[in-house]
């Protein structure tokens, strides 16, 4: 079907108002401008501090998928010995080896942080000092007293700070999340997530990850933060070690059962497994006096095969580049947003910082064996 | 999650093959150059005429989505007369109200004809004429013989020549139909393709139309010759007026059911109707011998609810631009990557050709009520 | 959990109501007697004639299930000749070779006809005759004449007569009828019907069957007139041999596509096979102006499994004694209830002459290929 | 459809073997005598101590849905103040008001004690000394000493003594637990079970059941260790009152989260609910290392609707009589299999008493928020 041009008179057809979704093909609000925001004067620009998965992920995306968004360039210590393939196809960005430079860049406004977790902070302080805006991939530090530094910096320095918790942006998540907010099952009792990943990450990155709390609930606890809409008080913690005793021996679980009782009287409960055979399995459901609601995983397709061996469909999708795929795109748009608008962005420094006591008290109830109070992790750090 | 830097030294962790992935967050597999396909010396410059609604879908997705193609001009003889904004978010690419002269441009490797269906043959010829690919709207033409006048001259010309039957790039239904071309449920026995649009076009463009079998069932009538892998001898229709009454006084039905018979004794049942108030409804289900394959709607999230009322989940996406999202960037890049290799596209002006007479034979097997035999159309147009 | 003794003081508690659903373990609404009937003076005692699969499921089922109706007695002429085991399971109810004795049995207030197809039409006038009422196994005849000459006599003798249309009391289907006739979904448009048996009946069953339409087919024309709640005018039929071409040798089609058109301007596609190696697949869609309705396979658990080989559940139920497991006991249910209460059968002969008369048309639609008008039937007949 | 006569020369059609299933339209196995099991010279003879909500429905399947039982009477104290019709229906069993003349009728072979908990054990110990066979709802008894000592009563006398749970019997959750038990998704690391009431029993009930643990959650705390085939070594628990304030102020909760630590290292959460307003929520997944396994809530019909409205289907089946319909069948038709043939039962009173052990281990867990041993419970009873 062919409609007519561009102009021809039947504007008040009833295909007009479709018309206008075409602009959008990716079934995200794109604030146009003209429409709902003032004309930019120029794209935001963006610089890349890490290029390894996820930064080339973000590279990608704002190259291609953002509009308001340009990528000016990339920074990365082992830049310039790979494959330079990748960085032509995202239109040939700027390539340092030292971040600095790439900070110092005049057209940079924005900096993604995507090194490895050790130098979050570091970098993010920096970059604030400059007056640049920052998306920085979670956790800020697996420190208390560190990431809140990093956060008195970035507030003083007056800058969008945006953590990378990037599942509020899932459309059926964050559909969950808007329903809870707008009362349709009433008061929530009862959140809870499953987590797993389709396969463990290299020993070498357990051991640095801060525990399966910090590395990997720490999502889950974000999102049970934001669909509580309360915060949590206190936590209980179980843990074991099933998929790989390498885990164990690194002094991790890879197994872990993890509860969150807020202050409106909501309780969460979070399970995590480091490998899930069928794949990465993101579920959320949600128990109000009203009613349930759940988002089940997003697969491939929509096939179904009825055979001898029974009825068969899709297994979720692999892992988060393709069952996040839209939410990677719709944080890095939201992000722009706010900078573009000075407004504070929707997951700010804080929400990454109330996370991370979260996990850190949730290390600590797995030791203890018992419920521990974030007060005391709060206790712990004054004394 | 943060992995290492792009290349520090721990290439051969479990987490490299997934790292490959992130390079395409669409989950559409994008020949990357280098990988399996040469370097492209060039992008293939393409332009545009004709910018409706689907004239400016594929404008977005060549400059968005499609990293081997340049959107190099517009044409329609109503640009200038519009707001231009969404002309600049392309990128401002030329623009010309006189399509000769977008034909004209040497950087136009390739045009999308996207303007009314009356002048899409006598745009075809003359820009084969010119050498330049096509890719052409559906249909072609209403009539056979301008179609196969068109044809002649493209293959004659040398040129690319792909038409717009998007739907095959559906993953859903590309899916169904590499499993049933692999042979997973045997003999195909009976194919049955439910296309539901959510709400009627125009009074006016139905008249122009050529009547629901050549306007709306030619992509499914090319979606069963697709999976069914044979040709179609025969077919049976029926049709009412059941949606608008002006439909049937424009001449037209708005409720259809088509069957379609193979050469290799497979049927098909094909039922549409202009308007489901629940949205795009595009089902395909496929019997064999060996079991059962069908492709459900997609829909925009995952999230169910349970309440008092009962488990409710999404209706279908709403339209085409959402439902085939996908698709519509998938064509794209398969018409480009034929032009790049001048290889056959993967489907062709025959195919459009075959889908043409099909349709016409069952605007006559509703006229006459009983079932018409394809070679009584190719008879009839001899004669 | 165990709740208070029979009649304990505390009858206004919140379960109370529930209480009165333990009586209705089957979910299957039964008139108490009491309670919105009279209280039966005695049950209806039943005789089955022919003692197959589907006699011997409908006396279990009497025996068992109903409990307004007696199991009288059996008759089968070679029912002396088998292992009697089943006989005792039912409580030894009277056997008899020869029917005739049977239904002079004064115990006998209904007889269930499940004999061979040729015997039915003589003994359901010798049962009606004699002033006894009939539920009949489809279809009553293969003759239009001798199936008029049937109800005749049952209508003249007043008897209640129902026919074994067993699907319009499936739980799903007949929900999917009701919400119909209550306008949920608006002015019916399309109705689809999937039939496919899991194997094909015996070579010789197929001879002697009336063809696929009048055999298997006859089910689905009832259901679509049933849920349309209008009669049907015209027939479209189409039908190949893919199955098994002893079918073909024997004269039939195993794999059939039916079109019927309805007074009211709805149109119905059933789709019939003979043989689905995953099973009984019994489905039935209905779009009208308002939406969709539709009632997928029943599966035996809800059970669902994700592993490396992806998403799976449960086939649906092998074939009907599963899948109309309840349908089977709420037709018995139906039937005693309208002999008790002298009333119009759910199901009547006309409903088993309508469907026979369309399943005919459809036998000429198939050889003719084109539309046959019910009225032609009916006018051959009369010439 | 209407196959030959009972035994008319066609035995060795395909449809023969289907013509067995014939016996069983319930899809539940029967021990058919001759065939796996020896003829019966008698039916079991069973008496029912309480006629309450549970104690009818058992009668009711007694006498209607298992063929190996017979129903020979009634006790509870009440059962001549009230309307005697039900009883009728059930072919006017005798009745007492004194359990003690039931269980001295020589008829009676086994007894369902299905009176309140309070009088569980004292019935179970005079029903074993008089060696009657001994169905019992759960739970035996609130205290641990009282259900060991019934324990010893019933091992001594050497009767058969099964427990009432009667969701091992549910066909999903048997699937499920098979399968486990076949090692189909590997060794298992996470069992999950959602267990939600439509609404909360009177308060009086609340007052005396033990608290939600003992009286709701014991059912799930069965399931997960049969699931697990392990035993259970130590638990936490987490409890509010979010559905009914009169439940607190009775000194119970109404939501709850159980976490148990199995011996073999599987852990399980099991969330509970007094109240779920769309019905009785029943649902378990296990995730194993080499997949997930779960069972989703049956439903009344498999109906969906489209509309504008969005894609909708049944609610859960409303309670217990619905949901675990054929459970309760499957549970009775086990015991009176175990009874005939003197065999241990599918669940037997150890199971009853680990289930309480470990439910008052949670009933701890809760006040002292944090872990208990199982151990600590058995010590606490020795002290």
């Amino acid at each position: 079907m062919v409609l007519p041009f561009a102009s021809s008179p039947s504007p008040s057809s009833p295909h007009t108002p479709a018309a206008a979704r075409c602009g959008q093909p990716h079934g995200i609000r794109q604030a146009t401008p003209g429409h709902d925001a003032p004309l930019p004067h120029k794209q935001i620009g963006i610089g890349i501090i890490g290029c390894g998965r996820i930064g080339r992920l973000h590279a990608h995306n704002i190259s291609r998928h953002v509009s308001k968004a340009r990528l000016v360039g990339l920074a990365d210590p082992f830049i310039e010995k790979g494959d330079m393939e990748w960085v032509r196809e995202l239109g040939s960005p700027l390539t340092y080896t030292d971040y600095r430079d790439l900070l110092a860049h005049p057209d940079v406004d924005a900096v993604f942080i995507c090194s490895p977790t050790t130098t979050h902070a570091e970098y993010l302080i920096e970059a604030a000092t400059l007056g640049k805006h920052v998306f920085c991939e979670k956790p800020i530090d697996l420190r208390i007293e560190r990431t809140e530094e990093a956060l008195t910096v970035a507030r003083e320095a007056g800058i969008v700070l945006q953590v990378g918790f990037n599942r509020r942006f899932d459309p059926s998540f964050a559909n969950v999340r808007e329903r809870c907010k707008a009362g349709e099952i009433g008061q929530i009792d009862i959140i809870k997530i499953t987590s797993r990943d389709p396969e463990p990450p290299p020993i070498m990155y357990i051991e640095q990850s801060g525990g399966i709390f910090v590395d990997m609930s720490i999502h889950d606890i974000d999102m049970c933060r934001y669909i509580a809409g309360s915060e949590v008080t206190a936590v209980q913690a179980a843990g074991s070690v099933r998929a790989d005793a390498a885990i164990g021996e690194a002094g991790d679980v890879d197994t872990a059962v993890l509860m969150l009782f807020f202050e409106n009287g909501a309780m969460a409960v979070i399970d995590n497994s480091r490998q899930a055979c069928y794949g990465y399995d993101q579920r959320i459901e949600v128990f109000g006096r009203l009613g349930m609601l759940r988002a089940e995983n997003d697969t491939p397709t929509r096939v179904e095969s009825f055979t001898g061996a029974g009825w068969q469909a899709d297994k979720p999708h692999w892992y988060f580049p393709q069952r996040f795929e839209r939410a990677f795109v719709r944080e890095v748009e939201a992000f722009v947003d706010s900078v573009e608008r000075r407004a504070a962005p929707m997951v700010g420094g804080e929400d990454g910082l109330a996370a991370l006591l979260i996990a850190q008290a949730a290390n600590q109830a797995l030791r203890l064996q018992r419920r521990v109070v974030i007060d005391e992790i709060m206790e712990q750090k004054a004394a």
